[in-house]
């Protein structure tokens, strides 16, 4: 069949997408999500289609930007078509619903087609689906990995062993890794150290190093820096280390599901080429991993597959019921790790950070966290991360004075005297995000007490801050709808009454 | 936040879905697939975002053809939009993912939000993909059902007994119900026929009728012509007796999975108050069901879930594993029809509407099939579906040889002598429909051989019509790569070698 191009005057994102009308469809014998072989002049590429009722007029084939820019076409061409068959990928989706293990091969091609957008957002969300219903043996976790790292970039950095360091994520304000990269590197071990940006969380360590330097690292310019320095903070997006990963995530985060964590944390780390990997699993209440139990399953699977890997992977399980030092939210936090480097102190902080150095230093045979404590208390760590920061163009000199935190600001405080008895660290995720982060950089929560301190009547316990007056506000009301902490002499017994059937709701942690 | 409206001019099909620029997206904290509220004037909506890189700027919105009209927008207008919540239905359906059985309140809202356009690809699919990983149980089928008659159109018709008949589907060839209404009807029994188009078939019911006469009834034509003649058919898909159930076959088609085969069915006989149904289920070789005791389970479904739902139902297990009659193709197939309605012998098609005619003359305490074969056999049958065509705008004088079918012709030849031993079900749909069938009326197959008839070399046994020579073309090629039938003294020991890992297809048949 030939059909005229009417421009559309939009992008799909990814994926090859055109429109017919329903008679032309139904002539090709097509439906919506079907593929259609395209051909113009010497070029040829395969579409989805949709099924227009009014908007494409019968003969005529509305084309996405991606198209226009593949067959070269311009408005009004004649372009031929014929239907397509899927890609065999397909195929192994769904043999996977049917329950059927896949082998590298498959898991491969199905990477493959969601990286190069040959499948639909149906498809896809399929094959998420039944690897989070099914759940992942290792033989698949590792052939997802090795696959999500064979279908994007590399760093091939020539000095060894490769350190890194990873966490799962789940405990808000953990800006471990900005302390824990400048020690790796001033023991002289390498940390090309790549980081995500937040996605449920009030700041990502990308955020949170973007507040002292550029992070949005070419490859080249990463190699360069950690040539120089030993470190680097990369925000992992620019990088395209396992671009299957960002596409899968957009299944995951609407149905709140996390199927592929151990493959797509493995998949950044191969693809740096690292040997020694330390895992942070937060554990406790409010975080991804709720007992140490579950923890040590979670460890087990991540050794076993770092073994696959071959790197050398060892784990952390931390005390995750309560944020990390006291700063939540990019620039909050970026300050109060600066000052960590500078000796201040700020106690969980520096542990949790000498305790994964210790790790490290220990499979890299350099010592143990003692080490870790010299280097951070001798001010090598803080001189470290100055080189680092000069190097990838920020400001080496910046005081952590310097650092801006949102004008708008109010104080939560306690109603009664008592101890802190506990910090809701998900009710504090949402009102840092509604406050701004991690957009709005300056925004975030500055908590003044912590676990187990006394607190008067009347004293502040958390402070708001925002770079807006109306996100303030919005921030305040959810304070004010569900309290984000408890004072008192002893937990309470009542945690909930539940008199009617209740809407049941999970708090969702996706980091990467 | 106020952004200017952009018209796209194309249309999503159900769903209000709004383009908005990357910056914009951002400083909402708003991920594509998420929720956006739009209000201008006295209107307010919410939005499924699209976020656009390049063909929507800052501070404009793109709108759909759904968005445009429901809020009442003109070009460059300016909304009001600010982040919405997701719909309570996809927190059932995160539970759903999470193994929770649903309660009929939940069920329903997430129908409702389905019909309504609530849900984004992503978030149905998942619904639909757990149903089939995690299987229904009887309380969720029956929830579903109701659910889905809930959110459509019922017909009411003040006449009793009524009674159905229904086809799980997957043989070709099968026009049994051109037969069981007339023949039901001609006995004094309420038979409102709803029917399907074929979705994977060479023919659905409605295809087959169309032939004969109109079949987009609405639902007052429907009453009048059952309220004259005891029958009708119509086409479903223009009554709207299950929305939901259309919207959720675009996620099952594409992946090849039914998990709501039996809502699917019910809803639609529960939506027209059907007392006594008959549901016939195919089996064997080359149908969805391959054995006696699959099929005994699933009529056991059937006949429970039926109580529940207060439709008195039976079953017939049917032998499945060769086509029914000799004609496969909507005007083949009417042509049949019309000739077994008049006294032609065409034993396996008039033994199965018998049998079922049967089971539910049974029911309704009128008789069993002698009855049937007596009502066919006087000519009854025959003038009760002239006065049903002529209700319906047909030509109630039509003879067969009046039906036109495809001028190009070829026949495919046995190249040995013997007994024709077996016909490949789902490889004479592929090649019907690369001859254009359903969607040219004219196309399909003839079969001149039945399992067990003699063929003598030469000899034709599978004729193929088409309205294309170009169709025709491609049918014939497929029928040379691969035989759709097997002449011989015997069955032969090998189906298959396979040497190497083969790529596990599944042929997959959906009907509705």
């Amino acid at each position: 069949m030939r059909l005229r191009v009417k421009y559309l005057g939009i992008e799909s994102g990814r994926k090859p997408v055109v429109t017919l009308s329903v008679d032309d469809a139904a002539e090709l014998g097509i439906r919506s999500g079907e593929r259609l072989r395209l051909r113009f002049k010497e070029y040829t590429i395969n579409a989805i289609v949709n099924i227009a009722t009014k908007s494409v007029r019968k003969s005529v084939i509305g084309v996405y930007d991606e198209v226009i820019k593949s067959l070269q076409l311009k408005e009004k061409d004649i372009v031929d078509v014929e239907p397509a068959s899927p890609p065999l990928s397909l195929q192994y989706i769904r043999n996977k619903l049917r329950r059927r293990k896949l082998n590298y091969e498959e898991i491969l091609e199905i990477v493959k087609d969601t990286v190069a957008g040959n499948l639909s957002e149906v498809e896809m969300a399929a094959f998420v689906i039944a690897l989070e219903q099914q759940g992942l043996d290792l033989d698949e976790a590792t052939n997802l990995t090795v696959a999500m790292v064979e279908t994007g970039q590399h760093l091939e950095i020539d000095k060894k062993p490769i350190c890194d360091k990873h966490s799962i994520g789940g405990v808000p304000g953990d800006k471990t890794t900005l302390l824990v990269v400048p020690i790796v590197a001033a023991a002289g071990l390498i940390i090309p150290k790549t980081s995500s940006r937040a996605i449920t969380s009030a700041a990502g360590t990308a955020d949170r190093a973007e507040v002292l330097m550029p992070v949005n690292l070419s490859v080249e310019e990463m190699k360069r820096v950690v040539g120089k320095t030993n470190g680097c903070f990369a925000w992992g997006g620019s990088l395209h280390l396992a671009p299957a990963d960002d596409v899968f995530v957009q299944v995951e985060y609407p149905l709140s599901i996390d199927p592929m964590l151990l493959p797509s944390i493995m998949a950044k780390k191969r693809a740096v080429h690292a040997n020694f990997l330390a895992i942070d699993i937060p554990t406790g209440r409010g975080t991804k991993v709720k007992t140490i139990g579950d923890a040590d399953l979670l460890a087990k699977d991540f050794i076993e597959l770092g073994r696959r890997l071959e790197i050398k992977t060892q784990c952390l399980i931390s005390y995750g019921e309560q944020p990390i030092g006291h700063a939540i939210g990019p620039a909050l936090e970026a300050r109060e790790a600066l000052r960590a480097l500078q000796g201040y102190n700020v106690p969980d902080l520096i542990d949790k950070a000498v305790h994964l150095c210790g790790l490290i230093f220990g499979m890299a045979g350099k010592g143990d966290e003692r080490l870790a404590r010299d280097i951070l208390k001798s001010g090598k760590a803080g001189k470290k991360m100055r080189e680092m920061i000069g190097q990838q163009g920020g400001n080496p000199n910046i005081k952590p004075d310097d650092i801006d935190v949102g004008e708008h600001r109010i104080e939560v405080k306690s109603e009664r005297a008592g101890t802190l008895l506990w910090l809701d660290n998900n009710l504090l995720v949402e009102i840092a995000r509604a406050a701004g982060a991690p957009r709005d950089k300056k925004a975030g929560i500055l908590l003044q007490k912590k676990i187990g301190e006394k607190v008067k009547k009347g004293e502040s316990v958390v402070e708001i801050y925002s770079e807006k007056a109306t996100k303030l506000g919005l921030a305040e009301k959810i304070t004010y709808e569900a309290r984000p902490f408890g004072v008192g002499e002893r937990m309470e017994m009542r945690i909930r009454d539940v008199k009617e059937i209740p809407i049941a709701r999970k708090a969702f942690i996706l980091e990467r």
